[in-house]
């Protein structure tokens, strides 16, 4: 069996130097839940599903009882009007379980993005902060200065030794070796605590993409999504000092 | 050395559009019992035997002080009456031991299937509950609507959400890769507590593959079985019992 | 690079039908000792040194200065009369570290074997009883009935699941993989406590080894092992036992 | 994708029977500080990167926001005259994270080192002591008694059974695989407490390679690097004892 699987869904897209957008799960699982909206909102099609040997031996049962073995899954989007780029946007169940799956997945993912023509990439990932986050900021790195320059435009925030450990992942990675196919790129970090997924960093993220992309995204569905974790750690947060409470009242009784 | 080494035992079996059976060693082994029990029953033949570098590099010694090198094995039955069809039953010694190496196997698997036209596979395992079960139900997952619906006659329960983590392993690979290869199939997990091998469970799960293959199974063995395992599950509990009493008497007394 | 590195050393000898002798490192370093201790008394001369990605990667310093890396090596062994049979021994510092390397390295000398004609394979280890052993006895494992039958001549015991998870590792695994060869084995395993290196157990094996072969060996040495770490372990009990002791005192003190 | 790429940048040098020295991180950064020390002293320049999927998948952020994956460098310094002779150095962010990936690694180099005609290797590593040391020592391992001697000239150190455990790593590695190339070697082994970063025993082993290699080189940076590392070292020690006193005094009062 080969290392990776990748199987073509309906008839290839007929693509014109596409920007490839890649959203896989990570910390707070930004990442992914940008992409995801964002296929959601301007309706990409699936047009190919990656499998690996690197992924875990495992299928998800839908809510029909039907099977899915796990993957990563290419999306395209064709440019309505000459202000937009096609786009090729890139999510999945997991990220690669070894180092060197992880390299594979890459690679492999670059080589269809080379015969797409893919001259940019953008990563989307999350910063975790380990402590809650009013206005998650977005942290970015990429290929060279004058994309650092660009994005700054969009109000992303390069600071010196953050990440102190760069990235490590996908993210990192298709930038890392993009550049060996000759590929510029930029990667795209909101800050999160990291102890739940996170719509408003993902949010956040989206925000500046769609700057940089020239695209309107209606949030709503994400602001959505963000309320409803907004309550449970709201109730986490509760529960959390009434046991503190309690604890106190026994250690007067004690 | 190839990943996985495949040796055909004796004359290779004409099969007509076989169905692939498969049970291996997992929680409650459950899968193994029943696929076991079923080519002993039918009186199945050996026909392949598959060698892998992901077993663990183990010999099992046999009561004539025997050695056998870990492996997977295929059996095949033929159909005596049209109202049969023809079986290869996958069973063995040990899943593979890595990501990789499950994904080798299957895929080997499924190789030889596609030679022998295999256009339907079950799947069998345990459900682990980790709590004892009076009737275990079986639950079911499957490649297409059409199917669920099938299996829901012989009363294979479908619920929303379970197995939640999906299918682990073997069971749900072969599903998975197999829809890759055009073909269909249906998981038959048996609810078990899992602490235990339970035969009980694969009783369940064997008499919904009865009912789906139309065989007549005699369960006169596994019910042994069963009752043994019953035996000892309440020998521990009366231990178990026991050990609690005597702390509270202990208790008592301290 | 290769998985495995087979660097033949100096002139390729001609051998008929040699019979494989395997002593690995492991439980005790029974089957090292015993297959190192043989080298040396006939005067075996290596042929063979094998190198593999699955060994650490690690050189040894001699009491030189000079280095070696790590690897296992072949040694040969021409019959001075009819009454003996060329042999092979293998010997080294490791076995492979992961599951597939074990395999790969048992693979890649079972065909160096089959180049050299080798139909007999034996394969030396211990048997960890984890406690002390006033005469070790000698374990035994087979292909083949025959085999079973003619070792315990040697008085070579065979236990009904005895070892109960069979044999793991290379004596196992050259058996196992070298029936798909076509060539007969026998696992001995002498018993050992398991705790320290152990020559008394090599001994043991060594000489059910003499009579299968119809070799005659020296002991001599091994005999001047076996006492050195009897002093050992003779100190260690004696330090272990001051130790109880110290504590009851102590205990009557407090 | 390939295990290992190999990336020329600029240029192929043509160099005359080079030496390669060899620098990763390892303990006390021993290896990596000196080589590129040397680097940096000599103006040695940058040819060869090299990537592998045994590296993790992580790129790093410089000061600009630009990222880097992590590698493996190769530089090279043509002689000035005839009394030095060409140099390819090697040096990088990660060793392999597996032992095939060592391996690998290991081998990749070895195969650009035969390319250019290296017939002679030094590796540099650190030699971790767990104890403070005033004057690190150089301790050495060589492919021959001749170079063993030749060392020895130069202040090398070669104790019987030291290190104990052989060298792990790419420093054992390439001299060890280096042979099976028929190349020669050896390595030069810093003393080092082992507990942070350590410029002063990486110049002591820059300090035996001067002399091997007839080069003059500047200390100064390095010498500036360990009187800083010295300085956070006495304030580690200081904390240290303040807090063992702070427990004296509460002990009092307790």
């Amino acid at each position: 069996m080969e290392e990776i699987v990748v199987k073509f869904v309906g008839r290839k897209p007929v693509l014109k130097e596409p920007i490839l957008i890649e959203g896989l799960p990570g910390i707070g699982n930004v990442g992914k839940l940008a992409v995801e909206h964002l296929i959601e909102e301007i309706g990409a099609k699936k047009f190919v599903e990656i499998y690996s040997k690197d992924f875990p031996p495992q299928v998800f049962i839908n809510a029909d009882g039907i099977i899915k073995l796990v993957n990563n899954e290419l999306y395209y989007w064709k440019a309505k009007s000459k202000k937009h780029r096609d786009l090729i946007l890139l999510t999945g169940d997991y990220q690669g379980l070894s180092s060197s799956g992880q390299y594979e997945l890459a690679d492999a993912i670059l080589r269809i993005a080379r015969e797409y023509n893919v001259k940019q990439i953008f990563t989307l990932g999350g910063y975790g902060l380990g402590r809650e986050i009013k206005e998650p900021k977005v942290l970015g790195a990429a290929t060279s200065k004058r994309l650092v320059n660009r994005m700054k435009k969009y109000g992303v925030i390069f600071k010196e030794n953050e990440p102190g450990g760069g990235i490590i992942g996908a993210s990192g990675l298709l930038l890392g070796l993009g550049r060996l196919y000759g590929m510029e790129g930029v990667c795209l970090m909101g800050e999160t605590p990291g102890y739940l997924v996170d719509p408003k960093s993902a949010k956040a993220v989206l925000t500046v993409l769609s700057k940089a992309l020239n695209l309107e995204i209606d949030m709503t569905e994400l602001e959505r999504k963000a309320s409803e974790i907004e309550a449970i750690a709201q109730q986490l947060r509760s529960l959390e000092e009434g046991l503190k409470r309690g604890k106190e009242d026994l250690s007067y009784i004690g």
